[in-house]
């Protein structure tokens, strides 16, 4: 029964596939409201629609050329590929679906929200959560399905679906590699450019609309605030979306590479019941029960009292999301034991091979959950209406907007403290446990509930369109009032949600520059060298340099924008009286455009800069590709670092200003005065959010992408580097091997269990110095001669 | 006469200070004006002595404490000598005393400058530059004086002032870096300290006296105006100072520590002219060269015209600057090819030893005065009135403050692209044209001009200050309009000032950084391994804190200003009428006693986190301690990338916010309109300066301290973590030596060129596995007899 493992994920997969279809038509068959609600949410439909067409074409563009230059590596690597194409566009292709599905059903969810909410707040969550679900389901399982049927189709083509030896293996999850980037190239275009759309537009509405017009927000009357709604879609639903999609199959594609070394640590291959490659399967597996248990975590999330508060909705989610990471932590129990050798053997750097209990695996699976649920606690202590930051922040306000903006950037500052210990700590223990396939077993374990995490994260948009139909469509004050408790609670868990996707991506690149030294086969990254060392400084620059860019993004967009708004107002007769219709598709256009203009730039930097590098490297060191590997590694970590912190600091500070400035619409104690909206510290305060909004929604959670791209690309590029670097070994040294073995005899008869095999490695490294190493094995004839022959393997490469 | 040459340096520091006490002299001759200036210059100055004096107090406690932790370290390890607490509380003294005749001269300089000014514009430079070239050559003078006189001592002491070793010259250079830590130590004081205290009287003046009472800037109604004129001097005087001093002691230290290494990579012996320790004398004697050199750039600085305006000024410092530069590019000629063997060995990480031609250190030295001179203009191109990215943030202040900070922000973090890519460029560059050593001899050849950079950098805050007491005393406007012009001067080449401080603090931390692992003996920093892994994320995390904590200062220190200055303007009779007294030095107590209490937090970070990187390292693999070492290699890395970065950000964000509120005095064109002071926009540019205050004078240049200062005591922890790592090596593996010479013989006749020796060196690693490397020398028979026994000997180590 075992050897079915390998469709267990798909079959998965696709029952949450099934579950996402039944939820979806239970969510459409909703009452959709009257006439004008239907209008808004329609046009707000379109306008997503429209940016979703002009993406695609965009991206059409992109994967067409990017498929060119990877049939270029294709043709210059031996060991890659042609497949790999095929896998690119498809996982772009599943991307773009994914977030297709999650944009349709948002924007058709949000009418219903509003309607539901005229009546029952439990509905309305029902409703609004239930958009989230058809979202989080759609996008986990189109991953786990993309990349468990790739995975089978290579293994069949490269090894006849038959445990062969690590290098097809290798082979089969370099091919794999492109699934992953070409969803991880779909989250750029999402995440950036959605980024840039989303701010571009509530800045470009907010200035012309309450600064200049003095009209309220989501005023129907601004023609910006389509193309507002319309963002919140865009940015943190299909943005979001994306940017986990692509997090959830490089786990996994990572964790399988890495389970493939140990089956190399191991004498190149492993007896046990899933032919072979349950360390490879094992990653697979837990994300497909991920799926299973994401969706009994949603048949949790519900509240029964209409007059409920955001407290009790909040605990609804809680109940929904601790349950499902328990019972994540449970089937990682269960699927480690079962799928893995009792012992296994890993090779640690500098330390030699150690054996390792498949417990510790289990226990490197727990540490990944803790640190799923431990940041999402920081990110509210230090974004969390009423906490001691936001306290702070709100009484700097007093002194002006300099002491709020100080105020806020100290707080992101600081934030990163606690973050960067946890992380610091969990690939420091999961390591400890069961090496870098601990770290990626823990990054997998943490995603496996990216379904439940998706859920609630969509739900928050979802409640806020809901609350601007409301607006737009005049309802009474209770549907406002009712789905502004929805939104409250979706405020928090868009903060918490980026801290689990900065999280995730961390974990993500960890486990991906893991996979990378092992598919180039380096001996670790030495910073010590100048050359690597120079391009950690370079690589901590980029994350840097891309925040600013897209900040500057957002502010020349919403420029378009408020250009485009005040020749509305200027040109349209009757408009700021409500008899003449304003003209919203313009406005989504704008956004549209350029957003997608302005995401060129950081993205030429993401994807140019690694290129670059390993360009430059070569030129220099044609002989030794070693060292360009080395420092291409030295880039991803300089990215992964600077992008880590950079992505807290600007999500965290974000976060802290929004809710600093929410803070006054309850009214706020300063200097023993209570403050309300419209005081002076409540100017000050709208400012700090506004330096926070893309701080917040674009640049902060862009380093994601940026993180995540970067060590895809170093991994897909590493097969250049690796096949050469062995090429120039050739060409530069002389490796010799030399195999002796010996078993005592007495008299006729050889005694078996005597037996030594021993493998010189003679390594002539020029100047007349020679590196000879000796590796004694003792024992039983078969195995000594088995594990010879595997080290002796080992030391030609 | 070559061997004296190691007095060189003595001599020509001497030589310095001999001309820093004429320069001085002549300055404190000139005319310090009528009664109202001299009593406001001396409420300055007796300011600046209290803060001196506080400040010397907490130091004294503080050395006393390091001095015991030292101790400590001497008593554990074997090969520390007591006489490194010798050397760290000369250090500490020497860097204390400099800042001392730095604040003295400052705060006599001002008031003859003003006094100067009622005459003559060429006269007031004359002056105020005068003051700055004391300030200058003390600091210069004192580094090398100090540096070169315990070299001397200590290669009598352990070496008997004869070649023996390099294990025993390694001894003399730790011993010698108590001395660099010593220095650095008061650097955190100085300018740390000095950054909280210089902002917090700023703020904490213009908050009570420019926005509630409503008087202008220095005016003397106002209790903090004497606090914050002590400020400029405290930060940016005695603070930079002792930056540059530190910096200046540490880079020639490190490029001293990588001379013995080539000694070592040439077989533990050279042969010169100079002992046999020329590449060790080198960089001393290219900063003795440096002092004249900077004398000889201070006289070309001088006006003629009294109608000069600033173009006119900053020619007259520029021709100063690039005149020392380029004679230092000849002196480092001279000297590199005078004193280095005409080719030598070094041994290049992952690519075995190289032969290395001197030409290529004068090369790399090139390469630092590249930097040096490069980054001063990127600087420039960020911050200065009139460019790109300052005119951009004054377009952006018309539509409000949000905008404003965002383009502020935006402007810091892309001015880390061409910054950082020269960083990267030079460390790659000089290493590859003399490995670390090139990277170190770079930093000293940038760092020679230190006399000159300080003149120039101390000559702004003087100019500052003599505009305050012009103000201050009421003189004729022309008075201000002279130091104006100065002070505008000032302001740009501050700018530039901390591009230098934080190039010089990023290669000296790198230099340190080559020599940590040259001191440690470890086999680079492998950051594939996740313990180090773990810790560059918590070096990169640690500035950001860092500097979230330095800012938090500032606002809680200026607090305190704030209701002191309050409780004067309330409890003082008549003290708005001009005819109470302000009691200036209460706020000048307060500012001092909040600097040095709020840099305690930021202190124990910086000195506390490597320890317990360490302690926790030991904890965790006791028998392990390279690994402890590459540990704190990596978090050292990490600072130093992340450090250089927000250095950049934060300097130049300030710095361009800053100009861009300038820009509105001159007035500037916005959308067609020109927009003076006090319009909306002006207010807007006034509160992106505020944010920015901080940023450009605490936290960002407290970056360069934190990020030597954490190399520095890697450095004194090395040989901990060393000497035990070869403990740890003899106690687990068996490494055996063995020479083998054999001679062709003919008849009788051996045939000496025919000789070849054979060393093997057989290291058993545990687990059946030994690596046997051979080394073949031939030739003469004496020639390769001491090359196989200097290798043999390096292969024991």
């Amino acid at each position: 029964m075992e050897s079915y493992m390998i469709y267990m994920p798909i079959v998965l997969a696709v029952l949450g596939l099934i579950y996402m279809a039944v939820k979806r038509s239970w969510v459409m068959k909703q009452d959709a409201g009257d006439g004008k609600m239907k209008e808004i949410s329609d046009h707000i439909y379109v306008g997503a629609l429209a940016f979703l067409k002009a993406e695609y074409k965009l991206l059409a563009f992109f994967v067409i050329g990017a498929s060119i230059a990877l049939a270029g590596v294709a043709a210059v690597v031996e060991s890659t590929s042609y497949l790999i194409i095929v896998a690119f566009i498809i996982g772009a292709v599943f991307s773009a679906v994914a977030g297709n599905i999650g944009m349709r059903i948002a924007t058709k969810t949000n009418v219903r929200t509003t309607q539901a909410a005229k009546t029952s707040l439990p509905k309305a969550l029902n409703i609004s959560f239930g958009g989230g679900t058809v979202m989080g389901l759609g996008v986990a399982g189109l991953a786990v399905l993309g990349l468990t049927a790739f995975f089978i189709i290579f293994y069949q083509l490269f090894m006849g679906g038959q445990w062969t030896n690590t290098t097809d293996m290798t082979l089969v999850l370099e091919t794999l590699a492109g699934f992953s980037l070409g969803a991880e190239s779909i989250a750029l275009f999402a995440r950036v450019g959605g980024g840039i759309y989303t701010k571009a537009a509530d800045v470009g509405a907010d200035l012309v609309g309450k600064v200049e017009a003095g009209i309220p927000e989501d005023d129907p009357r601004n023609p910006a605030t389509i193309a507002d709604n319309v963002g919140d879609n865009v940015g943190d639903v299909a943005g979001m979306g994306a940017d986990l999609f692509g997090s959830y199959v490089a786990t996994v594609l990572a964790a399988m590479v890495l389970g493939n070394y140990i089956i190399k640590d191991m004498g190149g291959a492993i007896e046990d019941a899933f032919g072979g490659i349950g360390t490879i399967l094992l990653p697979m597996a837990i994300a497909g029960a991920g799926i299973i248990i994401s969706i009994i975590g949603t048949f949790l999330v519900k509240i029964s009292s209409n007059d409920a508060k955001e407290a009790q909705v909040q605990k609804a989610l809680n109940i929904g999301n601790w349950t499902s990471i328990a019972l994540v932590a449970l089937a990682c129990f269960g699927l480690v034991t079962w799928m893995l050798p009792e012992t296994m053997k890993m090779e640690f750097f500098g330390e030699g091979l150690k054996e390792i209990s498949s417990m510790r695996v289990f226990y490197a699976t727990l540490v990944g959950l803790v640190v799923g649920a431990a940041i999402s606690s920081f990110t509210e202590y230090y974004t969390g209406l009423g906490k001691k930051p936001i306290l702070n922040i709100v009484q700097q306000s007093s002194t002006g907007a300099a002491t709020n903006i100080i105020a806020g950037l100290a707080t992101g500052m600081i934030s990163t403290f606690s973050s960067v210990l946890l992380f610091a700590a969990a690939i420091w223990a999961s390591y400890a446990f069961a090496g870098f396939y601990g770290v990626a077993m823990a990054a997998s374990a943490m995603m496996a509930t990216t379904a439940m995490q998706l859920a609630i994260d969509a739900f928050g948009p979802i409640a806020d369109n809901a609350g601007g139909i409301a607006e737009m469509s005049e309802q009474e004050p209770i549907v406002r009032e009712r789905t502004d408790i929805l939104d409250s609670v979706g405020n928090t868990t868009a903060a918490t949600g980026k801290g689990f996707a900065i999280a995730s991506a961390a974990l993500t690149a960890l486990a991906l520059f893991a996979a990378y030294v092992t598919f180039t086969d380096i001996d670790g990254i030495n910073i010590f060298k100048a050359p690597v060392l120079s391009m950690l400084f370079v690589g901590g620059m980029v994350p840097v340099v891309f925040s600013a860019l897209a900040m500057s993004s957002v502010g020349k967009a919403a420029m378009e924008m408020v250009e485009e708004v005040r020749r509305q107002f200027r040109e349209i007769p009757g408009i700021m009286e409500g008899t003449g219709k304003p003209e919203y598709d313009k406005c989504v256009d704008i956004s549209t455009k350029a957003s997608l203009k302005q995401m060129l730039l950081p993205g030429i930097l993401t994807i140019g800069f690694p290129i670059v590098i390993v360009l430059i490297g070569i030129l220099i060191y044609p002989e030794n590709y070693k060292l360009v590997a080395e420092m291409l590694g030295g880039y991803m970590a300089g990215v992964s670092v600077s992008g880590v912190l950079w992505a807290i600091f600007q999500n965290n500070a974000g976060g802290a200003w929004d809710n600093a400035k929410k803070s006054f619409e309850a009214g706020v104690e300063i200097n023993g005065v209570m403050t309300f909206k419209g005081s002076d510290a409540h100017k000050a305060a709208v400012t700090g959010d506004t330096v926070g909004d893309p701080f917040k929604d674009t640049s902060g959670p862009s380093m994601n992408i940026l993180i995540k791209l970067t060590c895809l690309i170093g991994l897909v590029i590493a097969p250049i580097l690796g096949n050469h670097s062995e090429e120039g070994l050739a060409l530069n040294n002389n490796i010799e091997v030399i195999k002796e073995i010996s078993v005592e005899t007495r008299g006729d008869r050889t005694l078996d269990e005597t037996a030594t095999a021993k493998v010189t490695t003679r390594t002539t490294i020029g100047d007349g110095e020679t590196i000879v190493k000796e590796k004694t094995f003792k024992g039983n004839l078969d195995e000594v001669t088995k594990q010879a022959e595997a080290y002796a393997k080992t030391q030609k490469n």
